[in-house]
């Protein structure tokens, strides 16, 4: 029995034991597509595509009535409490708005009167668009502003003022632990707005539990809402009471069409809405959460470290250096490996039909959405990395050659 | 010959000298719909609807890779890039982006350092979310804050800060002197962001030539781009490239796959980009885009005036108050009238295939939209009209009864 033989009965035994694995059946993936690039951009389940052309229908016909007749009107809320349970928060307390950097603004402003100091602080390794929010943000308030060293955001929490930190780290797929850092800053008068874009949907999320009070999150990564769909917020529902939204758009007033010059919030967390939400993208997110429905994060999660498992033994394997936590409880739903042509490697991968994805100088991050991939196709896209790897075959010209967006 | 036969033909007749009578058959209109709700929600084109097909194919298909092989990467400046000959100003001057609320925000913060006062200053009949948006804006910017009466912001220019305000409003469809607000504001160290929402597609916009050099708007109202589809930001080009956006996200980014810590900001208005964009909706939105295809804004205001002088006309001749200017240069793509029992009355035309909107107490608003519409088509929602409220058939329970949304 060769090395990938075995491999490939233990996926399978896994597989058999795996009580998401019906879920796959939801998703329409192209015909032998083994896709890891779901923390970037999840595939569609068919949900999302019915919903967008019930949206693209209700336009046609009912035009602006659709407003009521279609349930535009409260569609950011109810997709907003379909990701509460993902997260371990109630149903009133996520709403759908803006994009990820927009909500993060709007979280540190709101919350920066609270804490202890004027300060805003993230760590150099922090998603890239988290940094650059943070520092103009600090300069259009008023704030200070520290970009922290890597590692370093624990023992600032002594510091007060706002942390805005992502639950699972980009790059090396690191998990920070919630609850230690809520604590902390609990103590210091320090209040954390957390990043979930690659933690929804992959990671066992208890906010409430773990007393985070403030976050945003993606929804096109491990929820398949689609390209671009709009973002979440979630903000724990007493502190929202006691909080201004920096970008008071109608939706978010708590009468919107009495049109009134003075600003009356909606209670809790839904005066985090802004302007209008694009609908379309809006509905494609709601039909993508249908392939959610009764599914515990608990189960997504063990899930993703399973088929993580998977990488990291067979990277061991191929002599691969693993960027990412080994241990389940420290790593999220991607494994990063580093493979110095990890550029052209992809691209050899994606002509055998196996979609990963590269980040600059020499990481290739593999994504293990738990809703539609198996643990055999994990031990499959792992075994073809190995043979690109031994032949040499990722060394030819058409592999090199870079597109626009990588 | 009756009174209604009369306007008929006089309507026929100038559909026949209609240059925009062919734009018809692009929209998918429901049959027998005379819409006149353009200035809420614009209907859709065929080619949005085939646009958002397109974009969902590829989300299935290509996935991630769509970012490059279906151009969605630089979809939101392509699709601004046609706006720009809509509003007078150079391709690259536009982009699309976030909602109108959070553009206002953008622009005003980030022009705010250049003005000779730290003050920001709106009308009180301004657009509630406008007024929302400066004031909050205000008191987190530590600025100075005026709601102005009604009609005196012209004079308030002297006083330096920001204004935001409409180019045409939204209730009265009165326009204002672009030119003349903004040589008075150039005089005094005034910065103007005009909010083009109720104006793009439907008046003659010369932004440049005017001297405007700061504006947002919709595009699901005239430019029928769908449902919330996102907002545009004009920016001009050597302003553009003083100013620091105040969301600084990935997309405004000069190297957004660099994925450096410090933030590089782009060229020219492309730096007021943010997330990333919804790209369902932004694609429905390109698509609408192409009906405007070879069409002048000149052309787009004349016909617009034109149908907004057979509702003036009918209005008179049916005893009810007209609330827009009757004088073409001062208004804007809709007209308003006062109808006390505007509810019921909006709820009876729609029952005969005709629909308008209502703002409460008493506006029932006429949207115009020179695309689809014609002049028979608005003569014909006149008379009934004028039938409705001469029956009295408007007074039945079914009409009065009230909907969520109004």
């Amino acid at each position: 029995m060769t090395s990938f033989s075995q491999a490939l009965s233990a996926a399978q035994a896994l597989d058999r034991a795996d009580s998401l694995v019906g879920r796959r059946a939801l998703f329409s993936l192209p015909e032998g597509c083994l896709y890891l690039v779901g923390h970037s951009l999840g595939p569609p389940p068919a949900s999302a595509l019915e919903r967008i052309a019930a949206a693209q229908k209700a336009w046609q016909r009912e035009l602006v009535r659709s407003w009521n007749s279609a349930g535009w009107i409260d569609l950011a809320e109810r997709a907003g409490a379909r990701i509460a349970p993902l997260i371990g928060v109630d149903a009133d307390e996520v709403i759908i708005a803006d994009s990820v950097s927009v909500n993060l603004f709007k979280l540190a402003a709101a919350a920066l009167p609270l804490a202890r100091r004027k300060l805003i602080m993230v760590e150099e390794d922090e998603f890239p668009t988290d940094q650059y929010i943070a520092e103009e943000m600090a300069r259009q308030l008023g704030s200070a502003f520290q970009r922290l060293e890597a590692g370093s955001a624990f023992g600032a929490l002594k510091q007060g003022g706002i942390l805005i930190r992502s639950a699972v780290n980009y790059r090396s797929s690191e998990v920070t632990d919630i609850n230690a850092f809520e604590e902390e800053a609990e103590k210091h008068g320090t209040l954390i707005v957390w990043d979930l874009s690659h933690a929804t949907g992959v990671m066992d999320l208890s906010l409430r539990a773990s007393g985070a009070r403030l976050a945003a999150g993606c929804t096109y990564k491990y929820l398949n809402g689609g390209p671009g769909a709009p973002a979440f917020v979630y903000v724990e529902r007493n502190l929202a009471s006691r909080l201004a939204s920096p970008l008071p758009g109608w939706m978010g007033h708590d009468s919107p069409f009495s049109f009134t010059p003075d600003y009356t919030p909606r209670a809790g967390t839904a005066r985090f809405a802004s302007g209008t939400p694009p609908i379309l993208s809006l509905a494609a997110l709601d039909g993508a959460l249908d392939a959610f429905e009764g599914v515990s994060p608990a189960a997504l999660c063990a899930k993703a470290r399973s088929l993580g498992d998977i990488v990291i033994a067979e990277a061991d394997a191929a002599g691969l250096e693993v960027m990412s936590p080994r241990v389940q409880p420290q790593r999220g739903g991607h494994v990063s490996v580093r493979i110095k042509e990890g550029y052209p490697v992809v691209q050899a991968l994606a002509a055998n039909g196996i979609m990963a994805d590269f980040r600059a100088p020499d990481t290739v991050r593999l994504g293990l959405s738990p809703l539609f991939l198996s643990h055999e196709d994990v031990a499959r896209a792992m075994a073809q990395l190995h043979d690109i790897l031994q032949s040499g075959s990722w060394d030819r010209p058409e592999f090199h050659a870079r597109s626009k967006v990588t």
